[in-house]
């Protein structure tokens, strides 16, 4: 199938935009600027008042947890956790997380991001969940251990030889939970398994100053040391929050080549703080995006992280120069196809997978144009979204979602939340 | 004329969300729950999927800087101001700030705000937008001086005598700029004149370090102990910002009755910090919301500042109990009201005006409803809003404007940029 999309603005590699001709040819895009020989466009999309991104990647979600979304807020967060989302966790079913994770990427289709990286407790629901919804994402199952350890891998690795080849989308990666959740033993253990079957691996460093000092009290060493010894850290890991980090820990997720997901808005939220970001771009690591879960958030909107992690450092250290619009979405497109290593996506440019959105920029918030990367950063809400393309199919067409049933999956999510006691 | 808000989740105010029934009759609210006597309807708003809120009320802003939205962001502060926005607004003409001022007030209404206060240069120009828009808004003309000073207080008083019978809606107050703006002498005559005319105050205090330094330098006091001296702080005085208050400094206001207009987001954007919110709260402020200009925000937009809020607080001091979501709201909301002298504002309630704002809650990233004063804080956007009221005078009807021509006046703003050589 051929799309063309024809006079648009589109954000180019090099971070600026510029009004172009996109052709795309079944998954590909086929060229951009100059229409491939003997092209047939099915579809036109014209591009007045329209604007081209790469499809945003949410670096570290819980697609999920959208079934908890204000469940304990501001609470102390202890109570919040063990009072309140880890019982209701407790009492979900498959059934549940299929319905929710459907309802999480129906929020991040219509917000413009095309793929995450998910921590799951039942990875094969959400398998069938972006099968079905077109959605990419790579998936993991959150690890504990060494209490129930096995069986949570054995059933991960079932899932994942169950599904591997059966929809490129669909990638997996081995989800070792944390630094306080895992033994030693048991995160060698992962980690082995991880280089012996060639997969990534997805953890949470450094989340919590509580993380901090249990780690430095058991183990004598900071969170990413532990993990680095346990050989959790490489380059095909990638690491959410990084809250805490020091000089010393940046260097060595440099140097191992461990990409970050910061998430700003649930960083805050949980009363965790603010990640080093700036600091740890210039130590050379790639730091995505990412939303972390609803229940810690309350939204999976990339457009809302980019304005808070631009404007969390000016703010923090007081110089206004610090994590530019560009450099914010790079973290939400290039980075965090790095991140997760999804070969072919992140970036605009021939041969790339059409891993598209566009972006109805007609908007009074996004007006005058005077600069149209920083409006969509400090202006932007993700409801200006119109159309969202995965692999060159559309999974928002002119604001339709197309291939997720809405008010079907609004009954079945709502009818668990009344089941769970859930619902005001 | 009588509109019948029917079986509608209303925010209460004590902070709960109830459904019931409001009646509104002419510009006020003639009943929450049962109909007045007597009572007919010309217009049904169904509340299925329907949430009515107070009017939201941005309490600082410079409404004509949307023409400056995007120009220099992550510059160096100085020379973004100096550099860029100084000259560019040298330039501006008061028809240019006409067009500003009503491409500002359709952001607003388009994100739920009916009313705001009002820094500017050309006072006559937004008292015209307002008219002609039905916004709510005081008007202040930033006053500095002694250079200057007398003329501009001479026209602002010839503006403020011109118009302050003329539209209800259309209120004034004096505003002198900032401590490091103004001398001594000149900001006790401003005071003096206030007293006389019996006037608001709307000023700057302590937005930066900058200032706190400078003031301090030159006057041996914090700057609020300085515009104390001079006699500004009243309790019909608002003060945006005060970012780098101490304790005495909350001690000050708070006997003083005065009100802070807190703006997280351009107090993040300009590299000035996070103002003490949970601590002047706790000190007795009466602390409300803004969003400053467009030129340093980017965004005119209540429903992302009330995220900000929330979440900073949190961040910064690990307590994840501060700045609630029903705390947040009242600053948006009552708080506003009282600081901006609105009375009959911010609150739904029989004989109040109906200043209404009506969102759409059937919105993926709103549901489930498990928390629903929650989702608005945490998740909504400003794009569920449907209709907007003030004075019982539909401004946003079923997301449609009817009082300001919207293409008109983008098509005007975009042509001042074009001569001030923005646009890209």
């Amino acid at each position: 199938m051929g799309i063309h999309f024809r006079k648009i603005r589109a954000l180019m590699p090099d971070m600026t935009i510029r009004e172009t001709d996109v052709y795309v040819d079944g998954e590909k895009i086929a060229a951009v600027g100059e229409a491939p020989e003997g092209f047939h466009a099915d579809t036109v999309v014209d591009g007045l008042n329209r604007l081209l991104l790469p499809g945003l990647i949410n670096a570290h979600t819980h697609t999920y947890m959208t079934m908890f979304r204000g469940c304990g807020d501001d609470l102390p967060f202890s109570e919040w956790l063990m009072g309140r989302i880890d019982p209701l966790e407790a009492k979900m079913t498959r059934e549940d997380c299929y319905w929710a994770t459907l309802l999480g990427n129906m929020e991040m289709i219509l917000n413009g991001t095309t793929a995450s990286i998910d921590m799951f407790i039942f990875t094969e629901t959400a398998s069938r969940a972006a099968e079905e919804s077109g959605f990419r994402t790579v998936l993991t199952r959150g690890l504990t251990g060494p209490d129930g350890g096995q069986r949570r891998i054995d059933e991960f690795m079932g899932e994942y030889r169950d599904w591997k080849d059966r929809c490129s989308r669909v990638t997996f990666a081995l989800g070792p939970h944390a630094p306080y959740s895992c033994s030693e033993a048991y995160l060698r253990e992962v980690a082995a398994l991880a280089k012996e079957e060639g997969l990534g691996l997805h953890t949470h460093i450094s989340e919590s100053q509580f993380e901090q000092q249990t780690i430095r009290e058991q183990y004598g060493c900071t969170p990413a040391e532990y993990m680095d010894r346990c050989g959790i850290l490489t380059d095909r890991t990638v690491a959410a929050h990084c809250v805490y980090l020091n000089e010393s820990d940046m260097q060595l997720l440099a140097a191992r080549g461990v990409s970050v997901a910061t998430n700003p808005v649930s960083n805050l939220k949980l009363g965790n703080g603010i990640a080093p970001v700036p600091e740890m771009m210039q130590a050379g690591i790639n730091v995505a995006l990412g939303t972390d879960g609803a229940a810690s958030n309350n939204a999976l909107n990339l457009f809302r992280e980019l304005s808070f992690v631009t404007l969390l450092h000016k703010g923090r250290t007081g110089d206004t120069t610090l994590v530019s619009a560009a450099e914010a979405m790079a973290m939400a497109t290039r980075n965090g196809a790095k991140a997760l290593g999804l070969t072919g996506c992140g970036e605009i440019k021939a041969g790339n997978r059409a891993d598209l959105t566009v972006l109805d920029i007609d908007k009074p918030w996004l007006r005058p144009h005077n600069d149209l990367l920083s409006s969509l950063v400090y202006s932007a809400r993700g409801d200006e979204t119109t159309d969202v393309l995965v692999d060159g199919r559309f999974l928002l067409r002119n604001r339709e979602l197309t291939t997720i049933d809405r008010e079907r999956v609004l009954f079945e999510v709502d009818k668990t939340c009344g089941r769970l006691g859930l619902l005001k």
